[in-house]
């Protein structure tokens, strides 16, 4: 269960880097994102996926599946560790979500502005005391940020506050300043001092509030039968029902995982930031179960393997970070806990969350215990032998080789990708007629070729056709015909198709095409025979 | 949108053939499906899928992907039909469902026993009467068949009785009957007649009633935004919201498809037969969007292609039929229907609903049209083009080259063709230690093949592990090292990987191992560079 995904917003990017207004507008014009319901004016925090967003999608889920469950990575002793797959039901008996906490707890704090009836989380709004020596008295203001950025911020912030007092009246008044940070939810903090973050407004927010997120439904059409029921909030808890089920039906041996795909959903306050923050979201988690004592070594494990496969999908690693969670922001349970970070266009410079990575201790697995009445520990017999073999006392034989698991859970979105990898390809360069290009990675490119006869005539649609029917058993191929060259070159720049294959009037006569590369524009002669072998290794390389 | 589907139950099958129960049993202890919540005592009409049942469904998944979206078929003209995919938000803005009908409409009138407690689809319900000719006055009995079947099986049970009677009172009393079908909700049929179709209590049958099949729910968290939602009952009308994205973004001419699979909820009465009828299910769905006066040819050609697509899972011919559906069978608005219809074990001598290609003529784009006030008609270019070149007048030409397009869908149920496929592999064998094997498509197999060392020591397992470290990035293979070569050959067997590997001394020596086969048991030694050809050759072939 990460919590409720969060972002650390700071100034502006740079107006020359990419704009999430751009990448918004081209997600609609070339078919990646749609907002849901649109003809009908929407609806706030729902997107559909259009023809090129499902293709990235899938492929990013493809991706995981093969590299979390039919092909995992290596373990520490060199062979792949053991993961299976699971897909469980979005609804299930609501028991699960009063042992997991989500029915009492997976509820935020909300804190509304009664002037511009913006509303917030209100353990991530905190007062600032700046108190500036040198010069009378203390000054309030507030941040709504979280995390490493938040003192930087304000010491920025503060910066800027000495500065400009500095140009009117040199020397500087203020010589320093100190500054403390206020929860909101803390008593001792004065509300009525704290300006709304939105409005500024000082003393306008309200009592903070409980506010659940998960939606709640009903089901069953017969009298006696009918239940409130949830839509679950994360995957991750079907992953914890049926632990027992996998450990007794798979021949599964610890440490092993179970992971699934699948779509959460939870009532954002305020669903925003295009994709990144949705009502409606797909999920791809892992749960990896392991004796006790070997948690933090598989918390490491995990926390190296899931950056490699981050940096596998093309991300440049200067726009991924590591960030360590601190003590006060880890839920009671969870002993660890680390979010791969990725630089937003709406974060730059600062980065927003990406994945977590929690060691959940045994958390997860004693609460369903205790609440079903089903006995969820594991014997673990390999431990056992190996302990009686190093002549280990019975009584700690007996406590080290029967446990409850602990789990690490590295629980990142498939739709936060899929934004993750629109930001990164984006390039704005004027000199094309696109005026920018996706710079996908082959591997995850919705299209990896474009067919083009140069021209519609003249035999060259039939060699183009009959490449296309060859190469679309195996690859992403798409055959246009119409227009002039250009403007379907930049018709596959925005769509991100990192090669075009052009049949023109020297393909019939010596049996070559055009091969144009998307990142440089460059064009080279290849044999039609090689082109099959070209894109396997460009997609697999 | 499919009408919730319906079996056609028949006299339970032949006590020798497979078993549902078995089949179940077979599921949940072989990690196929378990149900949802189970340590919570379950869930009804909810169910997870095990790894193997994931794997499966995956497998199913994408096979349809491909077929439907990346490579579909050839059209009448020798090229490649269009079709472009799509995911679409589960929840929509309700609107949608206004539209459509399913706030209105999706609604099925039930009918409760008032001694037993079931609960029926009352327009499922009809009364038999049966007038005895040759004797004296009449019978009434009941039925919840629907189709082509109700009256056969009438029939039967008519027959039975005649020669019940004629064992006693040679020669037979009733010389001929006649049997009239009477609707329980047409007000002329005496209800107090009619027995329960379960406990068979007379004039215990209540009022029917209307009972919406959509569950609810809500979204919004701040003041003013909130609303009521359903979540979709079929992923159909997601595609339909999205018709004039995809026209005015992916430059797709007509005809073209839209295709998508995703998760579906239907508050179903009475969710049985396993994962038959359940109440979250996973649909997929194409609307295939042409011109009026060419949707005759197209439901005829996707029809055909649908067939030949379950064909191609494996599916014995012999266990799939068409089922025209009858005039009064379908929706208002639906013009022709047809039904691939599966013998499952539940209905077997009988048919049941697997898939349903309609031909929805422009019933919903023509009310999303009007109740969005969104123009969804199409501008046919290409038409108006040909139409001038054949000197058609220009009324005619206005006429025929703008129109809201029609719409062939075929809509089948990804978790039903799980089910299908389960039912279809499931083979009873007594001389086998598993007493059954699954006898899956190799293309559809959750494992391809395990992969044993014949002994774990002697440089075997390292040959093994080898083997399958090559073999796991194409194919789903799985490295078995424990136990007895027939324990593990029986554990493939349930699990229905086609073919075994075996690393035995030999192969150390002359680099060749044992393929066995799963349906027939034959072995064959093959090379071990051989390998990888001979699965890609079944896997493909």
């Amino acid at each position: 269960m990460p919590d409720a995904p969060t972002t650390s917003p700071t100034p502006a990017a740079d107006p020359a880097s990419k704009s999430m207004d751009d990448i918004v507008a081209l997600c609609k014009r070339r078919g990646f994102v749609y907002p849901a319901s649109e003809i009908y004016g929407g609806i706030n925090g729902f997107w559909d996926y259009g023809p090129l967003g499902t293709a990235l999608k899938n492929n990013i889920r493809d991706h995981w599946w093969r590299r979390t469950v039919e092909a995992p990575p290596l373990g520490p002793d060199g062979n792949p560790v053991e993961v299976v797959g699971l897909d469980s039901a979005i609804i299930q008996n609501p028991k699960t979500w009063e042992a997991s906490g989500h029915v009492g707890g997976f509820s935020d704090p909300r804190v509304d502005c009664k002037e511009c009836k913006s509303r917030f989380r209100a353990d991530h709004v905190r007062g600032i005391r700046v108190t500036f020596t040198g010069a009378e008295g203390v000054f309030w203001s507030s941040t709504t940020n979280t995390g490493m950025d938040a003192e930087a911020d304000t010491q920025r912030f503060i910066d800027r506050l000495i500065d400009k007092k500095a140009e009117k009246e040199r020397p500087p008044v203020f010589t320093s300043t100190r500054v403390t940070f206020h929860p909101l939810d803390d008593p001792a903090t004065p509300r009525a001092e704290i300006p709304c973050p939105a409005c500024k407004t000082r003393g306008s927010l309200m009592e903070p509030r409980q506010f659940n997120l998960m939606f709640e439904s009903e089901t069953g059409a017969v009298s006696g039968e009918t239940m409130k029921v949830y839509l679950r909030p994360e995957t991750a808890q079907g992953i914890f029902l049926n632990f027992k089920n996998v450990v007794d039906t798979m021949r599964v041996k610890m440490p092993f995982g179970i992971a699934q795909i699948g779509k959460s959903f939870r009532n954002e306050v305020t669903p925003r930031n295009f994709i990144f923050r949705s009502r409606e979201f797909e999920q791809m988690e892992m749960e990896w179960f392991c004796a006790p004592d070997e948690a933090p070594q598989w918390y490491d494990f995990w926390k190296h393997e899931r950056m490699k496969w981050w940096e596998s999908l093309g991300i440049d690693k200067s726009s991924l970070r590591f960030r360590d969670h601190d003590h006060d922001e880890l839920a009671h349970y969870s002993k660890m806990c680390v979010d791969v970070e990725y630089q937003y266009p709406f974060t730059a410079p600062g980065f927003g969350e990406l994945e977590g990575i929690a060691h959940r201790g045994d958390f997860d697995l004693t609460q369903h215990q205790q609440h079903s009445g089903q006995k969820l520990e594991y014997f673990d017999q390999e431990r056992q032998v190996a302990l009686q073999n190093q002549g280990v006392d019975k009584e700690e034989i007996r406590a080290r080789s029967r446990y409850i698991p602990n789990v690490i859970e590295p629980a990142s979105g498939l739709t936060r990708a899929v934004l993750v990898l629109l930001c990164e390809a984006y390039t704005p360069d004027a000199s094309r007629p696109s005026g920018m290009y996706m710079k996908f990675h082959p591997r995850m490119a919705p299209i990896t070729a474009g067919i083009f006869p140069l021209v519609n005539k003249d035999g060259m649609p039939e060699v183009a056709q009959n490449l296309y029917m060859n190469l679309r058993e195996k690859f992403a191929v798409q055959l246009d015909v119409k227009q002039n060259i250009g403007k379907r070159y930049a018709r596959m720049d925005e769509a991100g198709a990192p090669f075009c294959f052009t049949i023109d009037g020297n393909t019939l006569s010596d049996q070559t095409l055009t091969v144009r590369h998307r990142d440089t524009q460059a064009q080279e002669r290849i044999g039609l025979d090689h082109v099959e072998r070209f894109l396997a290794e460009h997609v697999e390389g």
